[in-house]
């Protein structure tokens, strides 16, 4: 391999002649060998659109040839259209703020630059990493900003996979609307409910969390580029700081706002940590339907067997004829996972010092990958199980009629007391709830049959106001 | 001790004569001696404000008679007012959903009812608790309504609080403007800021966290009374089920919406998670403020020593005149509760299975706590600490003067490499920037005057354009 | 109210007359109003052991008078029989590392060995907070003492219990050795089991965390007293630093060592951290447990019905007759709460800075607090639910007979997708496996029966090596 | 691209033709696109040493043809010597308890052992993924096993990078026994502590973490292999079943014991929970080491300055000269990330359910990750930090003397109260203590500085026992 010189601060050390990103890039390759992973895609393209706002910026400022600003825009466009991407070599957990992920899009921009000027990789008077790309950024303005527009992009896909479970259950909903089954509260017969009516819930709940990451996206909204490395706007001249927002706006197409407290926009991640939270109070949601369905689905001869799972492969590798909930289990372990993660956000909020927090690179790293796995893991549920979960009629009704709960419809007529006797003798002897109150007396045949049926037993509404206790 | 016989579907039980509580409270709290800790105040005044709206709804929809009602509400009025409340004896964390809160509740109320209308605690034939005082209710409508509203009294509190803290960082930010200082990222010295904009961005931290929490609150507006056991409204009248929610909004000056899903809003606690997630965002704002407040109040000689925390209490046993930062110590140690609270309230609601989650007990418990220590947290924050921080002026001034960060600024004047050789060279050597960039004859000294005015450091805008590199 | 006055380096402040404790402890009582809850009675206890065992040491070193050091024992010997509780008013969660309760500690020793002595509460000459029941010490190194004797005489109460509790499954795994049920992986049918095993693999794991509890407690048995403030041994009399912690093993009956590293033993409080994780551990192997009885308990008429919890109180406040696994449901909450807990302690020993970690109160406060919740929670969970399980031995024998699970058996003598196959037709058909093999020939009757023996299922062995595959 | 067809219970598929793996992999690359990552090497190592383990223990057992025995054995080799790796294709995070990991490993060793015996990829009349790969095993003992050997595997790695921090810890405190330095608690000024003795504690908590990992491993020895679906052993030859855990040790050389309780090995994941704990233990440790170099490294110029870390990267992008702990920083990011991973496994293993827990997928992703990123983390911690660590001697020295926290030495002479007065005037008139001792007479110059002898504060052992209080 042939190699160029660079040097910086540290020293001089040997480049790869090839390569795009500099000396900075690689000391930090080699000082963060920690989860062997590459920065998130769409943190670099976010990256290279601020890069492309500031070059802009800075020319319309008078700061910057107009020569070295085309080159650098078309350095970034290549990298926003998916270019270069091997050339972002730093490990997402990384110490220095994000320095190494700052240095390595100015890196890679300036070389790419300098191409495109006829330059030489490596000739920083042509286009330098820090006088040019990076002028009138900091480290500390552009991290955050990246990861804001990043989570910004990522949280749209995921409330498209939501909006498709949405209408998956809702669909189910009402495929199931007149599947009466036994309701359970504490893994205990309670009452009668329509099939439809869970699934109902279970699109509810689900459009509840797709309407809280709408709002949280305002979270993000907000960045402090412009404030340089504290928020004081040190060396930012002002028509750049004035301007450096809606371009980057306009470049990306998000709409961001300049944060009218830079110093506390500089140094506080805490809307990262709602962000997570919202995300977090998702995956609880999902995790638990997911677990409804494996109870409802369980059996197929010993369980409760009320609804069939879609076979999606073979559930053992020793049980012929196994087949497994295995997509509400993948939901569950992405819902653990970004739980775990929201965890290791909070903490590295919490870590901020003074005027920065130096840990936005484990933030980044949870965060993206909380998005994504939930976007992934809904999407397989959709696909996958949800679309294709089918009723057992027949076993849900006998269920029903089978149980005892029903006592509870003829508890407002014959008071809690009596009512609890007849149950335990019903379960006891395990005659019929029915046969005991017309064997006792206690209600007539006709009065029995309307409140015992079964459908109305799924709305309010109590039929005999003159029958009740009291 | 004097005891009646009271029973149940288990069997009979000795309870005391003078207890308003019944055997099943009496039996819960056999069962569950958990924590030896008792019931929320704010949440037992929630549980009677919902049981006097019951009343008086089925009174109003023709199921309760007049008497009845009236004796309800007057021993519900008793214990709004506080009276009673050591009657409450059921453990915090607890089996059942809350089915022993509740019929604690359901046997105080009803008993002190029997009092009232002149009969013998006991005696159920003249008010039940079941019959009576839970009538159109259940456990799984009651508790979660209560433990919303007793959150949605609660938060309040800490606003107020957090409003205080908001107004003592504003007055400090004022104080402190002309506080020249130097700013650090990563505990290195990085550029000039003023001490007033610190303290500036802690209340702009703050104000976020109070308009979150004032969103929070909408979570918790939306309530399932009317659901009963699982949402389907089983057993409610349907005049009651109209009517419920607006009566309780009436009588606990609440404002509460009824969900429209019934069945989704009696099994999910989602809510309770997200308003969980934003106090823990509060919670690692307020440790990240602490924590810098421990920082720069370092010293006295062997700190950073910028400023001083009051002095509250000796800070040793041992040394003799040592003063300690107690205050920013006991808010981290809040923090750290409230983050650990957030976990178990989320393993809480993922538990939830089918049309119930019967894990409520323990999020109350944790949420309650939460919002308190946040609450009592931050007004000795105030109290004591932040309203009496002064500025150490001398000491700032002096170390921004001896740091070399301000090299920074020259920086656009000479360019990124040459500012770097100039930073070394003063660390090494102890000479002063200035000097060496006059020696070096890099920048005149009207120039560098112009550039190296600390105050305008702190603020956006580059002088010289005509001097930037490039 | 009559009052004293007693003055610090803060100033002077009145303090009730009747009190015992001094100046300081009301200062913290007044800075931390946080949880409004008390110390725990274990910590305040070992807090007076090593007041003892100082005083003693300090006298046999020659450094404090008899007279004094008599009266100071007298004083200890009464709170160690827990006399003067109340006089220990600061919050579990305070800010100071435990300063305040050690100071509350020294108070209210002084004070009452002052009286002993004949003297007046607060006359600090007769007996000095400081220099007389501090001699020697300081808080820094008395404070995560007492909070490791605390540990280790909690631990082993939990461990009580818990072996209450490894009987009551062994118990109970002999009483059902015999009961054939089907065993479910993931919720679906899977192969036979005995109910007997299952409760023997109950009994393993808790025996396996009692195990790691004891030795757990190595963790705690190495404390840093004789450390002073930072682990130096400042200001420690040679004496006095070599008997101290056997002075204070002699008086607490509790086997300790002094570390041979004070410097680290003085700053980490990692082995809390650990203890924590173990008891974590158990609260997953809890809760896991008290969902499996949830899971084979759920019915009576709708869910697995293979047991039956004793019946504890009424399940609901609507539903008449129901009943619910109210102890198994407190335990799953008693584990949340530990495991949330964990995260707190996690978080505050990763806060230490340099010479301390400040954040041992709230440390203390939930460790506590997981210990003894765990050791309640067990003990109703032994006494109020696994002692009186019984089982359902028909419905367990006709569930196995009903599934398709026996398949597997027959499967290394016919083939996994023979199996399947199988399988899958028994399902779809609701034929029986045996039919649908004899119909097909694939084996004979006699061979059947021997693999169908369902006893000989739940063991390891097979039978016909001839007949398998390949 | 060509294909081959496969077909499993849920239908057929086409499958790339050069591909090893078949149609169940297939299916669950494509329910499970999660994270995007692939399987630990390690672990796929350790599925193929269980593999050829288990051929080998078949055919000692009579119940596998040497020919087809010799041909898995190979093709397991193949895989352990690194080969085929691109051939196992499922997610990490994956439903199903692992069965599409173990599919995955029997298709794969399956297809080549074919290929071996002069067949065609998909033949699997020759040899069969599940009758013969898999013979006697089920999913629910080789995951939890090859998981357990993973670890095994890892964490030697560990405590290899750790055993070098505790020599680089052990070296600098060698080093550094001679600087001398103010020691802080809470920040604040406390006594003199020698620079060598705070690395000997960082030495000392390294060991102890080193101790705690090598005991953990005992929690991973343990393994349910002959246990098959649920731990009763179902199907598993009784002579395979003596002897296959012998086996898998010679094979991996991994010292392995089978569980005395297979059905309790098979359902309970609490080892994994433990030995996270431990990692986690020591993730805190070193973030708070990683802390406290931040801390006195804070500078150059405006912070502690005691101790410089070696540079290893430009510290900002627009502030030159600037150096920052860009290591102990991704220290800290790790052990934020070990602290999520360890919540997410702990609700994992929370969640089993009867006879398997389903979850532990991403409970091996998360620990392996952890331990993974530890390993790491520590190695770049002793390379680019630790062993370059330099002390500031005359900046220590100069703080030491010019602060007032040298009273505490004077204290057990002068009595608290007369201490702590002195303390506060040197505070408030910048005098110094000795001066201000010398000229209140309290005590003669010759017994002062003998008591001010800094080297000896550092110890234990105060002079002079006549001139103590009392």
């Amino acid at each position: 391999m042939n190699f160029r010189l660079e040097s910086d601060s540290i020293g001089s050390k040997q480049v790869p002649m090839e390569a795009y990103y500099g000396v900075q890039t690689l000391r930090a390759a080699e000082n963060f060998k920690i989860t062997g992973l590459g920065m998130s895609m769409e943190f670099i393209k976010s990256l290279a659109e601020i890069k492309k706002a500031a070059a802009i910026t800075n020319n319309e400022a008078g700061l910057l040839e107009k020569k070295i600003e085309e080159a650098i825009v078309k350095a970034c466009d290549e990298i926003i259209d998916g270019k270069l991407q091997d050339q972002f070599i730093v490990d997402p957990i990384q110490g220095g703020a994000g320095t190494s992920m700052n240095m390595n899009a100015n890196e890679v921009i300036a070389n790419r630059a300098i191409e495109i000027l006829g330059g030489k990789k490596g000739d920083y008077s042509i286009v330098h990493p820090n006088d040019h790309i990076n002028y009138g950024q900091s480290t500390n303005d552009v991290i955050p900003t990246a990861g804001k527009m990043t989570a910004l992009k990522l949280i749209p896909k995921a409330i498209v996979e939501l909006s498709k479970l949405y209408d998956a259950f809702n669909e189910k909903s009402k495929e199931f609307d007149d599947v009466i089954k036994m309701g359970r509260t504490q893994m205990q017969d309670a009452v009668p409910i329509r099939l439809g009516q869970e699934f109902k819930a279970y699109s509810s709940v689900i459009r509840r969390d797709i309407s809280r990451l709408e709002k949280a996206k305002e979270e993000l909204k907000v960045v402090n580029m412009g404030g340089t490395a504290i928020g004081t706007g040190m060396n930012a001249d002002i028509q750049y700081f004035n301007k450096i927002v809606p371009n980057i706006s306009k470049i990306s197409n998000i709409e961001l706002k300049q944060s009218s407290d830079l110093v506390d926009a500089t140094q506080n991640l805490d809307g990262f940590v709602v962000v997570s939270g919202v995300i977090k109070a998702c995956a609880v949601n999902l995790s638990k339907i997911a677990n409804d369905l494996r109870l409802m689905s369980s059996g197929p001869r010993t369980g409760f067997g009320e609804i069939n799972l879609p076979s999606k492969q073979n559930g053992s590798s020793m049980m012929p004829g196994k087949v497994n909930p295995v997509i509400p289990e993948v939901i569950s372990q992405v819902a653990f996972n970004i739980i775990g993660n929201d965890i290791t956000i909070t903490m590295a909020a919490e870590a901020g010092q003074l005027e920065l927090n130096a840990f936005e690179p484990v933030i980044f790293y949870k965060l993206f990958q909380s998005i994504e796995t939930l976007t992934n893991g809904v999407n397989t549920f959709v696909v996958n199980c949800v679309s294709g979960i089918t009723a057992n009629r027949e076993r849900c009704k006998e269920l029903v009629e089978n149980s005892v709960g029903i006592i509870t419809a003829i508890c407002p007529h014959i008071g809690y007391k009596k009512a609890a006797e007849i149950a335990k003798i019903a379960l006891n002897t395990k005659q019929s709830v029915r046969e005991l109150i017309l064997e006792e007396g206690l209600l007539g045949e006709k009065e029995l049959n309307d409140i015992l049926d079964i459908e109305l037993m799924t709305k309010p509404g109590i039929l005999a106001k003159e029958l009740m206790v009291g």
